[in-house]
C-alpha cells in the first residue's frame, strides 16, 4: 500500500502504444502460426456438405448461433460498456477501455480456448467458426465482469495486463470444469460469473486505497449518467437470454435455456424494487439497484437454464436473487476492504454462487421421468450406459466445479495483483480516480455553466 | 377529481413492495401449479423429433422465431422505455417503471393468454415456448402503451395495478377476437395498439387533473433528453418489422409483414416532416412529432402486413399516418378533456383504428386471382371449402374485431379509472407531476460545478 | 463561393414539405407501377415450394438473411444517426436527418437497384424481398456517409437532393462493378464506402466555406454528446460483421465474411489506441479517434471478407487500418480544402481504398489448394470451366472496379455539388453551421441560454 503515496504518474504515452503494438503484433503472429477456418467456414464446405449428406446450408451451425452471438455482442461492448457510464466523470473510461479490454480479450481467448477445445491434432491448428466467437466473447464477459471492481481506479495498461492473466485463468479453469470435471454450465454461473466476479473483488482488495474518499466529489453520478447507465442494463437484461442459450445444445436445449432465463430475470425485477423501496427512507427506488440488481436472476440461472428446472423454478431463482443481491449493496465496503465501484459482488459473485448451487442441485434431483431417457442422456451429455444414480453424481461434480471457479477466482486475483500494485503502470493517484481527465482528451467549455446560473441567467434575460 | 385535491402521500415504501413481493408469489405459486414447457422447449423434444419424422432441428419453432422474439425483446424495454425519457426530469420513471411493469405483466400475460390459447386438456397444463413469449410481449405493448398515457401522473402501484387489469382485460379482448371472431391481427393494430391506446386515454380522461399546469416547468423536454427518446424512437422504428412478422405464418408470411412494415414506416417519415414542418413557424421541425408520428404507419399497418397489402399500397397507408398522426398533435387536450402526456391518441389511437380499416378492406378485396387457392385459404386460415363471399365476411369480420378492441379499451379504462381515483395509491399532487423527485433516489446536482472550477478546486484541495 | 457571402434565408417551410410531398407521391406511383412481392414473400410460395419440392419453410431466403438485415438496418439508423450527434448542438439534426434521408434513399433504391437487378422481364415489374431490402439498406449507406461530411453545414432539402442523385449514381456505378466486371464485393468497401466517401468529399469540397470559422464555438462536442455518439460507433461495430456477411453466399460464404470481420474490427481497436495515444500530449486518448477510426478495419475487409483471407490476414487488414485512419486525422483541411466535419475521409475513403486493394490482391493471389475446386469456383461465381490463370484476371478485375468507384465518387460529388451551390436550398449561414437552431424548435429553457451568451459568461467567469 505504501506504493499509493508517491506522486503518480499518469503519462501512458509510452507504456500503452508500447502494450497495444506488442500484443496485436503477437496476436498477429499467433494467429498466422495456429489459427485457421474451421469445416464450416472454410470453403471446402460446399463439398464437405454434400459428401456428408447434409441437406442445406441451413445446417450450417452458423444459423443455430449467429443470432445469439450478435445479442451476446451487444451485451459485451453495449451491456457492460454503458452499464458502467453511471459515474459522473468516467463514461469515457467506461466504454472506452471496455471497447479495448474486450477488443484484446476476445483474440486471445480465440488462442486460449483454441488450444484447450478447437484443436485439430491431424495439422496442429485451431480451427474456428462461430461458436469460437461466442466462446470467444464469454471468456472476455468473465474480465469485463472483474473491471467492473475496479472501475475508475486503474489505468488502461493495468487493465490490458489483467485481462491478459484474465483470459488466460479463465481458459484454464473453463478446461478444468467443462473438460475434467464434465460439469455443466451453459450460461456460465460458474465458469464466467463467479470466477470473473472474485478475480475482480481479489484484485480490488489487493490494491485497497484507504484514501479513497478524496475523490468523493466524483464517486456518484448525475442524472444523465444515471440513464445512460440503463442502456447498459437493459441490453444486458434483454439479450440474457441469448447469452445462456447461446452455445447449449440446439433444439430443445436453446429454446429452454431461453425460456427460463426470460422468466427468471421477469422476476427479479419484481423483487428488486420491492427491497429498493423497502430500505430507502420515503420508499424511495435507487437507481443503483435498479441498474444492477435486476440482472442477478440472470447469472443466477446460467447453470440450469438448460436442463428442467421448470418454469415457477426459474421464477424462485429470479425471486431471491433480486431480494439477496439489493440487500448486499451496503454490506461490502463496511465489513471487508474490497472498495467494489459497479458492486460486483452483489451482481455477479453471490448469484453466481447461488448459480452454481441451483445446477448442483437441478443436476442431483434430475430423473428419466421427467427428461426422458434420451433427454436426460442427452441435457448431460451422458456416454455409455448409465444407472440412477448418475444424476446424483453430476451433482457432486456441478458442486466441485463451482469449488474450482471460486479458487481460480480468488487465486489469480490475488496473484495479479501483486503485479499490478508494481508502479509502473500509470495508475491515478487517490484524489483523481473515477475521472477522465487524466487519460483523455476532454471537451473543455460551454457545458461548464452550472445549470443554476444558466436558470438565473435566462430568468434575467426574460426580466429584460 | 376532489380527491386530487387533498394533501398527497407518495410514500410507497409499505404498498410497493408488498404489490410486488404478494405479486410475485402469486405467480410463482401459479407457474408452479399450471405452466410447463411445451414439446419444442422439452427434453422429450429429441424423441418426439424421432417419432415425428422431423428432420432437423432447425425446425424447431426456436429458429423460426427466436429473432423476430429479441427485437420485440428490444421494443418493449427499449424502445417503449427510452421513448418515454422525453420529459427533462422523469427519465428514471419513464425507463424504469416501464421495466418494471413489463417484467410483471409478461408473467401474468402468459397465464392469461396461456389459458385461452395454449391448454392442455389432457393434463390441464398451460405449455409454454417461444411464441408464448412473443405474446406475452405483445400483450405488455398494450399497457406500457397505455402507460403513455398517464406517464408522470400516477404512482408505481397504480402502474401495476393498470398492468393487473390492463393484461387481463387484453387477455379476453384477444381471444375474442382471434378465436371467436376468427378476425386476422398479426401486427396487432386492433389488439395491441386501439386497445392500448383506448384504455391508457380512458384512465387519463378518468383521472384528469384540472390543475396540472402547476406542473408545467417539468412539463417539457431538455436537449440530451430529446436525444435519449430518439433511441426509444428509432429502436422501435427499425425493428417494427420484426413486430409485424413475429406471429405471422412461417415462410412467405413472415417475409411479407416485414416487407410491408418496412416500406410503411419509410413512407411515414418522409410525411411527418413534411407536415411537422408546414405547420410551424418558419418550417422548423419539432422533436415531438419526429419522435412519435414516425411511427404511426407500424401501427397502422399491422392489421394488414401479412396480407396482399402490395408494396405501393404500405407506401400509401404509411403516407397518410404520418399527415394524421402529425395533425393529430395540437387536437387532444383542446377539445377533450383528455391528458396524454406522450401523445399515445397521435401514434397509437388514430393509427390503430385506421390499420384495423386497411385490414379489414384488405382482407374483404383479397381474391384467389392475387393470392392463388392454397395462398388464400393459408393466409387467412380459412377452413375446409370456401366460396368467393369468404373474403367479403372475413373483412367484415375484422370491422367486428375493430369494435371489440375499441369497446375493450374504453370500457376497461374508465372501470381501471375508477379504481384508480381511490386516494390510496400515493399518486403525486398536481405541482409534482412529471417530476422523479417523489419516488427516486435523486444523484447531488454536483453537475453543476463547471469542470474549470472543479478543477481550481482540485488544485486548491491539493495545495492545502 | 460568392453566393454563401448573400445573407442567407435558412426557412424551409415551403421547400421542405414540398420536396417530401412530392417525391413521396412519386414513390407510391412508381411503387404501384413497377414494384411486386418476389416469389418468396408471395402467397404464392406455398404452391410454389411444394411444386419446386422444397422441403421446408426455412428455405425461404427470409431465414438466411433477416437477422443481417435487422443488425444492418441498425446500423443505419442507429449506427449512423448516434456516429454524428458528437456535435454539442447539432444532435437532432444528426438523428433526425440521417433518419429522414435514409428512409427516402431506400424506397429510391429498391426502384434503383430494381430496375438493375430485380426486374423480372416477363411481366415487367420488379420482384422485391428481404435481399432486396438489405441491399437498399446497403445503398442508403453510402449517402449517409456522404452526410458525414457535410454534417452540420446543409439543410434537409440539399441532403434529399444529395440523396437523389446519391442512389441514383450508386445504383449505377454498383451495376457496373458487380453485373458488368463482375467483380466481387460482399462488404462494398468499394461499391459503398469508397464512392459514398468520394461522393461526400466531392461535395464538401464543392460547398467549401472559407469563414466556417465563425461556428468554431459549435464545431466541437460536450461530454454528453461524446457518450452519444459512442453509442453510434459501437452499435456500427458490433453489427459490422452482420454488414459484411449479409448478402454473401448462403452456408460458408456468411460465416467466413463474419467471422474475418469480427477479427479485423477487434485487431482496429488496439492500434487505434495505441496512435491516439502516442501522438497526443501525455498519452492521453482522443475520443474522435475512438469513435471514428476503431471502425476502419471494417470497412477495409469488406471486399475480401467472404474469400479466404485467413484469420491473420484480417487482423493483419485490421492493424494497418487504425493506424492509417489514426494518423489521417490531423491531415485533410490543412492541405486540401476540404470540411470533412465527421472525418469520412480517414473513416471510408482510406479504408474503402485498402479495401478494394486488400480484395484485389487475395482474389488474385487465389489457388485451388486453398479453395477447394468447387470451392474457388463457388466463391468467385465464375461459370463454366476455367483455367489457374482466372484467379490472377479477378484481382485486375477487382483493380477496374476500385477505379470506377473512385471515378463515380468524385464525378458524382462535383455534379452534385455545382446544383446544391444554387442559393435556393436554404442551408444556413457560416456562423450558423453546426447549429440545430435554425432547422429545429429547441426546448425553450434552462439548457436555452443561447451558446454565444454561455460562452460570453464563461469568459467573464474566467475573468473574474
Amino acid at each position: 500500500m505504501e506504493l499509493c503515496d508517491r506522486p503518480k504518474n499518469t503519462n501512458v504515452r509510452i507504456s500503452l502504444p508500447a502494450v497495444c503494438i506488442v500484443w496485436q503484433t503477437a496476436m498477429i503472429i499467433l494467429f498466422g502460426v495456429f489459427i485457421r477456418y474451421n469445416e464450416e467456414s472454410d470453403t471446402h464446405w460446399i463439398e464437405q456438405r454434400k459428401a456428408k449428406n447434409i441437406s442445406s446450408d441451413v445446417e450450417n451451425d452458423f444459423y443455430y448461433r449467429y443470432p445469439s452471438f450478435q445479442d451476446v455482442h451487444v451485451m459485451i461492448f453495449v451491456g457492460f460498456g454503458f452499464l458502467m457510464t453511471f459515474l459522473k466523470r468516467y463514461s469515457f473510461g467506461a466504454v472506452g477501455y471496455n471497447f479495448l479490454i474486450a477488443s484484446f480479450g476476445l483474440q486471445w481467448a480465440l488462442l486460449m480456448q483454441g488450444w484447450f477445445h478447437s484443436l485439430d491434432y491431424s495439422d496442429g491448428k485451431i480451427k474456428i467458426g462461430i461458436e469460437n466467437m461466442i466462446n470467444a466473447d464469454f471468456c472476455v464477459a468473465g474480465c469485463l465482469i472483474a473491471y467492473g471492481a475496479v472501475l475508475g481506479k486503474v489505468s488502461a495498461v493495468q487493465l490490458l495486463v489483467m485481462t491478459l492473466f484474465g483470459i488466460t485463468l479463465f481458459a484454464v479453469e473453463e478446461y478444468i470444469i467443462l473438460d475434467l470435471i464434465h460439469a455443466r454450465d451453459a450460461g456460465g454461473s460458474m465458469v464466467i460469473h463467479t470466477f470473473g466476479a472474485y478475480y475482480g473483488l481479489s484484485i480490488s482488495w489487493m490494491l485497497y486505497r484507504p484514501n479513497l474518499n478524496q475523490s468523493d466529489r466524483l464517486q456518484g453520478s448525475v442524472y444523465h449518467s444515471d440513464v445512460f447507465a440503463m442502456i447498459g442494463t437493459l441490453f444486458l437484461w434483454m439479450f440474457w437470454p441469448s447469452f445462456n442459450s447461446a452455445v447449449t445444445d440446439h433444439g430443445d436445449g436453446q429454446h429452454r435455456a431461453a425460456l427460463n432465463t426470460y422468466l427468471a430475470l421477469a422476476s427479479t425485477v419484481l423483487t428488486t424494487v420491492a427491497i429498493s423501496s423497502l430500505f430507502q427512507k420515503h420508499g424511495k427506488l435507487d437507481m443503483v439497484h435498479i441498474q444492477n440488481s435486476t440482472l442477478a436472476g440472470g447469472v443466477a440461472v446460467g447453470t440450469a437454464a438448460e436442463f428442467m428446472l421448470m418454469p415457477y423454478g426459474s421464477l424462485i431463482v429470479g425471486f431471491c436473487c433480486g431480494i439477496i443481491s439489493t440487500l448486499g449493496y451496503p454490506f461490502m465496503e463496511k465489513h471487508l476492504k474490497i472498495q467494489d465501484t459497479c458492486g460486483i459482488h452483489n451482481l455477479h459473485a453471490m448469484p453466481g454462487v447461488i448459480g452454481g448451487i441451483v445446477g448442483a442441485i437441478t443436476a442431483a434431483t434430475a430423473t428419466e421421468s421427467v427428461y426422458g431417457v434420451e433427454g436426460l442422456r442427452n441435457t448431460f451429455d451422458f456416454d455409455g450406459d448409465f444407472k440412477d444414480t448418475v444424476p446424483t453424481r453430476q451433482g457432486g461434480l456441478q458442486a466441485a466445479a463451482l469449488c474450482v471457479a471460486i479458487c481460480f477466482g480468488v487465486g489469480g486475483g490475488i496473484l495479479v495483483g501483486c503485479i499490478l500494485r508494481l508502479p509502473i503502470w500509470g495508475d491515478p493517484a487517490d484524489d483523481n480516480c473515477f475521472d477522465d481527465e487524466p487519460y483523455w482528451e476532454l471537451p473543455d467549455e460551454e457545458e461548464a455553466i452550472p445549470p443554476i446560473l444558466q436558470y438565473n441567467n435566462h430568468m434575467r434575460n426574460k426580466d429584460m
